[in-house]
Order: structure tokens, then sequence, then C-alpha cells
């Protein structure tokens, strides 16, 4: 889903998402930024196994910063977001949040790489996805 | 760590362990026998880069059976054991526990299947593995 | 989704579930059960907050046996079922199935037992969930 | 293991901590840090449970960086660092390190909060905790 240029995808937590805090464990989130990543990819036309492929190329986290404000907790239908902040000729850089009933629990920036399959060395944005991409904000 | 013709290995329970019910997932300790089988097998001289690059074979699992008696805790330090109970052509049987200061919590019995790294199809397990897991009891 | 009896969920599968062999790891056909299975529970109206909060009382899993047909990749799309086979005062059975365009990769038999929040001791499952499973095949 | 005021945690790579990708799943190295993090706590006899039962506290993840070099592969040895930077009233911040064979392959700068078991609101370290720590570098 699109909404105001941010895809939202909703994930509910079960309990293989939280830890014995009551929580949902701090690396979980960073699963289900990757979900979100990969649903907006899909969006735009641009599953997985056709960027493996047709382009030869996959995605890389590089590297990410992440605050956390307020916890989730089981059963809670989060959104993530995913919203494209700068676009390199094979880096991304993304904003991703993760909200429950529009109050935002986690917030990160994330550079992901665009790399061939074969090299794992950075390569350009296949030119159809920079396209769909477009112009960030 | 080998104990009357049974392998041991202790695992520590952290927070990614557990979920909010306070326990270790019951998927964890699948997780947790996997570990003890590698661990398993490197004491034996097969480690899982001599297993793939030399003997050109991976193992995977094909059924298992696991019953949860008693839970285990946060800090908890585990026992998982690892057992060979059936030796076939291509196919091992193991009975793994996992136990807390000699008390069983979990037990499972475990077939995996010895495959080609290319095929993914059944193949004889290597013949130096097979000496050394013997005649099993 | 419920069809012909048997309540099915859509699960994508993300890099986050599979491991270097390429396919599912084998553990996590268990969280995508576990998922589906409170999916199912949701739909009846007895999301896992209530079960907890107005019921006192939450689902172990107690044991279970899997078997895997034919793996699961990267991108696919899966639609994990349960069906509940039967119904004792506090112990549910179910099948549930990991299916790949109509396709079965993963059967299980799963025992889970309705246990009180406080004591975690089996006690039996709430009439109105009882009513609303009713009388399984 | 202390070496030079940094303490070192050994883990092995097994498929469950890595992805399609042939990597350890990104995420992944989070949960890594966290053994180390509580192994390290142990080391200093400040186990979870006592943290827990006597000072009544418990450490979340406020906020990180993380930065990938290079990926981690299957059956890798890693050594995961724990290394204190700045020692507040309730906050740590602390520099963890993955490495294998000496060559650095992920690297984190992360904020942990010492909170109350009940109120989850910041609350001091431990004084006998504090006096461990002793004086950052």
């Amino acid at each position: 889903m699109m909404l105001n240029n941010t895809f939202l995808l909703p994930v509910r937590v079960y309990y293989q998402d939280t830890d014995a805090g009551g929580v949902v464990y701090h690396s979980t989130h960073l699963n289900f930024m990757e979900r979100a990543r990969y649903e907006w990819l899909r969006e735009m036309g641009f599953d997985v196994n056709s960027l493996i492929k047709i382009h030869k190329t996959l995605f890389m986290v590089r590297s990410l910063e992440i605050e956390y404000f307020k916890p989730a907790v089981l059963d809670d239908l989060l959104h993530i977001s995913v919203h494209v902040t700068e676009l390199g000729r094979s880096r991304i850089t993304l904003t991703q949040e993760i909200l429950c009933s529009h109050i935002r629990l986690v917030c990160a920036k994330i550079h992901v790489v665009c790399v061939g399959t074969d090299t794992l060395k950075p390569m350009s944005i296949p030119v159809p996805l920079r396209e769909k991409i477009g112009k960030p904000a």
C-alpha cells in the first residue's frame, strides 16, 4: 500500500517475534523491515526472483542506524514503512518506521547496495527499477 | 563431549531464544539440536565445509518427532545430546534430548538424509564418516 | 480463509526464512505453522490477547511430528493449512500442511494443550472456543 | 575471555544463522552481539537472572548503528567483542565487532539502557556492576 509516497506493510506480532521481556526482540524489527522492502520492490514489479534471474543483482544491507522508542508486544498489528531518501548509482538510502496505531515505535535509516549475484561487487541499480523509484523526496 | 557414546553440547539460553510466554520458543529447540549435530560431526572430523567441498554431500532433515516435557527458560544452561540409533545407506536416525541439570526437557527422534550438493538426491554416507559413526547401539 | 473446513494462511518466503542451502530452514516451517494457528484462532474471534486476558489461557505445543517432502525456496508464496483432527478436554490435535502451487511441501501433526496463564497446567478449552471449533472431521 | 580490556566470545556459524545469499543474515549479527553482552555480564558476576531477581533491572537496546564490511559464512568461527566506551547513570555505550581470523566483518555502536523490571523506566545501573565496569577507555 502506498501512502504519500511511502509504502506500508502490515505485520502481525506472533510469539516467535517476542522474547521473555514480553516485547518484540530488537533484531526482529529488522526482519520486519526486510519484509517491507521486498514487498515494496514487488509492488514496483521487481520481485526478488526477477532481480536475481533477469537483472543478476541482489541488494545487501551495508549499514544501518536504528532507534527504539517504544516496545511492540504480542498480537500488535504493526505497519512497516519504506521511504527512499537518497538514490545513488548502486546505493539506496531508506527510512523505515514501525508504527502501531499511528504511534512510531521504531525508526531506522538503512543503506542497501545493489551487487552482482556472481561477484557480490557493487553494480548499477537496474535502469527500469531506478526509473520506478524515481526522484525521492 | 562424548559420554557413554552420546555427544553433549552445552548451550546457554539468551533472550533471542525465548518468547513472551517466558520460555524457549518451541522451534528454537530444533535450532539447538542442529548446533549439536554439527558439533558432533566436527568432533568426528567432518565439519560442514569438508562435507560440502570434499565429499560433495550435505545432510537434510527428512522428518522428526519432538516431545516437550518441561519448558527451558532464560539463562538456563542446557545440554543437547546426539545419539545415533539407526544407520542406513543414506539415512541416519538420531535421538536428541535437551537436558537442564540432568532433567530431560525435550526429546526428539530425527531422520536426516545425506544428499548430493548438486542434485539434492540421496546418496551414500561418505565411507570414512560411516566408519566413524560405527555400529550404533 | 476457510476452504472445506480447512483454514489457509498465505505466507511469503523472505531471505530471513532461508538458509545457505538455498531453502527454507527446517524449523522455520514451524514458525509459519504458528502464524497460521493464531490467524485461525483470530478468524474464530479468539485472538491471543482475548485468550490471555479474558479466558486466562494460552496454548502450548506439547508434541509434534513433521515430514519434509520438498523444499520451499526464496520468494515462494506458501499456503499454510490448519485442520483440527481431534478435540479433547484441554488438547487439540491439528494437521497442518505447507503448500506451494497446490503441491504439498511439508506435513505436520501437532498436539497443543490449553494451559492456565498463571499455572501453566492443563485446563479446559474455553467453552465458546470449543463450540466454534465444533465437531472436527 | 578478556583481551586488552575487550571481552571476546567465540561463536560458530550454523545453517540457522545463514540465508539463501550464502551469508550470515544481517540481523543475526545482532543476535551474536546479544550473546556476547550477556557472557560479558556473566564474567563480571552479573548473569541475567541475578540482574532480574536481585537488582530488579534489565538492559534494553535503545539504539544502535551497525556497519557490514565483509560477509560471514557457514562454519566460520567468529569472535564477538564487547568494549565499553561510555558509562552513564543508566546508559552504557558499547562498541562491538565481529571478527573472523582477525579480520573485522561487522562493527556496531550500541546504546543499552538499564530499566526497572516492573516499570521498564530507566534506573541507575546497580552500583556493584558499575564498579566492575569501571572507568572505560
